[in-house]
Parts: C-alpha cells; sequence; structure tokens
C-alpha cells in the first residue's frame, strides 16, 4: 500500500493482498479454524474482520480476555464487532489465572511486571484453545509496534500468522474504515489495556503520528536519523532488536 | 564440534565457544541475571552448567517448575547438580495456576493439550522472573529436537538465548559428560517430564540415535531422504517449519 494511500481501489487491493496470505496460510496450515484474541482495540478488532473475509467467519472464534481493569467499553465494542461481522467470540476472564501467579513465592509486583504477565497469560489461554479447536492463533502486531518493540515477547506477539506486520498504525486506521470497523473501536485512545487509563502514546512518549513518520524516514534512509524525534525512535528500535531476532544461538556455524 | 568428537581437547574447545556465545550475548543485553528452568533432565543440566562457566554461578538463577507428575527424583537431581556447580534455585510448583486453567470455560483435556500448557505456564513463570530480576532467559533446546519441532511453541522454545540449538542429543550427552553433570542425570531416560511415564524416544517413535543419524545424512544431503528412516524423520521436520519459521506476514513486501 503506497504509504499516505487513502483511494478505495487501492485499499480495496491492499485489504485483498492480506486476505490471501491469510487464506494460503491458512489452507496449508492443514488447521479448521483461526482463533483471535479481541480487546476492543482496532488491531484486533481489523485483524479479525480480515480474517473473516478471507476464511469465513464460521471459521474465526474471537477470544475476549478480560482481567478486572478491562473497561466495561471495551466488552461492549467486542460484542457490536462480532455481532456485525458475525463473528462467534467467548469470553474467559483471566483474573482467576492471574492471581493464582500472584501467590506464587517470590511474586512482587508492578505495572511492568503485571502487564508482561498478563499477556503471557493471554498468550497462553489463546494457544490453549488453539490447540483444542485445531486453529492457527492470528497475531495483530502492527508495524510501529513492531519496530518500536511495544508488546510483550512471547505474549500479544506471539502467533502463527502476522496479517498487519506491514501496516503502520496510520494504515490500520485507513484500513478499518474501510471495512467499516465500528466507529467506537476507530475513535477511542489506543491502549494495551494492562492498567487503567493506560496509553500508547503517554507510554511509548510520542504519537503515532510522529512515530510513523520518523519509522517511515528512518526505513527510507537505511536508519540514520535526521532529527531528534527521529534519534529518540531510533534507540527504541533498536534497544527492541531482540525482539524481531531469533535468539543468540551457534546453529548456523555448524 | 566435530560430529563424532569425543577427544577431550576438541569438547573444551566447543565449550569455551559456547561458553563466549553466552557471556557475549550476557554483557551486550545489559542485563544483570540469567534464569534458566530446570527440570533434572540433561538439556537443562548442560545449559546451566555452561551458564555458570560462562558469567559465574552467582549470575544465574534456576527455576525448577514442578508440576503433580513431577518424580521426586528429578527434583532430588536438581538439587544435586545445584549443590554441586553452586548455582541457586528456587522451587515454584505449577499446580495452582494449572489448576486455575483447568476451571475456565470450554476446559477439555488431551496429553496434548496439557502438555503445551504446562510448557507455556512454564515459560510465563520463568519470564517472571526474568523481568523482575533483569534477566536473560536461558534456553535448552538442542538440534535433535528443533528439527523435529519436540517442543511447545511459545513455551520450552521461547528464550532469550539458545546455548545448545547447534547441538545434537548424542553431543549434549558428550558435553554434559566432559563437564561432568551429575550420572543420575546422564543416565534417565530422556522426557518433557508432562505425564508420568513419558519417554521422547517412545513418543517420537525413533531412538535418538537413529534421529541423529537421519538429522546428519538429512543436513548434508540438502534434506534428501536416502531410507524410510530418513523420510520419516524429513516429514516430522518439514510439519515443524512454523516452530522454525516467523510467521506469515507480508512486512518484506513493503
Amino acid at each position: 500500500m503506497n504509504e499516505v494511500c487513502s483511494d478505495e481501489l487501492c485499499v480495496g487491493c491492499e485489504c485483498e493482498k492480506i486476505e490471501q496470505m491469510i487464506r494460503h496460510a491458512f489452507w496449508s496450515s492443514g488447521m479448521e479454524k483461526i482463533v483471535i484474541g479481541l480487546s476492543g482495540g482496532i488491531d484486533s478488532s481489523l485483524a479479525a474482520v480480515l480474517c473473516s473475509r478471507a476464511v469465513g467467519s464460521v471459521n474465526v472464534l474471537g477470544y475476549l480476555l478480560p482481567s478486572s481493569v478491562t473497561p466495561e467499553a471495551d466488552m461492549d465494542d467486542v460484542k457490536a464487532l462480532c455481532d456485525k461481522f458475525e463473528i462467534s467470540y467467548l469470553v474467559v476472564p483471566i483474573t482467576g489465572i492471574l492471581e493464582e501467579y500472584e501467590s506464587i513465592p517470590g511474586y512482587t509486583e508492578s505495572p511492568y511486571l503485571k502487564g508482561n504477565l498478563m499477556a503471557r497469560i493471554r498468550m497462553t489461554t489463546l494457544y490453549y484453545f488453539a490447540n483444542q479447536q485445531n486453529a492457527l492463533v492470528c497475531g495483530t502486531s502492527n508495524k510501529s509496534e513492531y519496530y518500536l518493540g511495544y508488546s510483550t515477547k512471547h505474549g500479544d506477539d506471539a502467533a502463527d500468522i502476522q496479517p498487519l506486520l506491514h501496516l503502520l498504525k496510520k494504515e490500520v486506521y485507513i484500513l478499518a474504515g474501510y471495512l467499516e470497523v465500528p466507529d467506537s473501536i476507530i475513535n477511542k485512545t489506543p491502549s494495551a489495556g494492562l492498567y487503567p487509563g493506560q496509553s500508547d502514546e503517554e507510554e511509548i512518549g510520542f504519537s503515532y503520528e510522529e512515530i510513523d513518520k520518523a519509522l517511515e524516514n528512518l526505513i527510507s534512509n537505511g536508519f540514520k536519523p535526521e532529527n531528534e524525534t527521529e534519534a529518540e525512535i531510533l534507540k527504541k528500535v533498536e534497544k527492541a532488536s531482540h525482539k524481531r531476532c531469533a535468539p543468540p544461538n551457534l546453529l548456523k556455524e555448524n
């Protein structure tokens, strides 16, 4: 997709390209379903709609995995999305599992520790159902998050297909608008939903507009920063390289 | 390491090469510790000893994460290993967490589902402590398991460093013997420990001797099987390719 493209035909082609990728991965895997964790946010909503279009909504199973800090509004948004696109979904609260982790020897708490723990509990739950249903897990990471490393390793970044990985956050918005994802989802403040009032942009320290602009420039310039924002974004990209690369090993030397 | 090498000097060089890799990954990561899950099996025991030699046992934290099916003998072996190599370790039973998963809506049970679930609970627990201690997670996958896909995706295969990934199972034994891992660990039947009496070789359907021989031939022949065993092993290698590759995505097309 052209980086600032909002032309309808072009957006339609981009959706078709993604749907073909999903369809190919699904049919060649021999799996019977696609499972996806639904947060009520724009990324998981768009990914679910693309999966439905690619393989039929009857083959897509949504899982809403709320914690005690999940806003009621997000649960309503998941319901509205699934009703509109005829996607079945199951609500599986992770509260009891989280409390069990809180009782292990040596447990201490911080937003960082708890956020990563919740993301990994959700991954484990989602893969449990994927294994049970003979299903692929659809990931919801976008290109902006991927480069910044704004995700939990082996948590929300763990999946069997990643249909949004080539889309900057602004492109996620364009596709979501084109596919008529409900406005309440498109208009809400982006949040990882790991603690009350969390905002992606506040936590990262830049708006997605700044992030996307900096990433586009960095990628086209061979990662040579040309201003202070790009230099700071580059630091985050470099710090997160362990999330994008295979873990250090000696396999290739053999 | 030469594939059939058991010459002492050569094995010593191989250990040094692995330790250098661990040391480099550790110091360049800015992390303060290495955490490792200890099962009482040969792979995690060897990896723990190599980490201790690489960065000092004071920087290595072992975690024994038993379930209700973990044999007492494995717990004794972890204790013997850690006593011998002066590695601190914490015992964190996963029983309560597993029971909590067993009560989620839609839960059903099979050895496959429960085994994968346990491996992912262990990963989540290990990463919880790694995040808490500002530590890297050391993986324990060897080359035989890696090619066969004999592991749980985002479970026991999830780690920040993989020091054994280039070693066939037979080479793991050679290094473990050289580094004087306790005999009770070296001599036990290899098992993923996910249900009572589980044996890797029974579950895979081939002995490690057959697997290693077939893998060596396949790798040196460009994965062209030359007998029935190699053909069957190759099928397993191909079926597990999704565990070794990045999930399908369109990032590189941009």
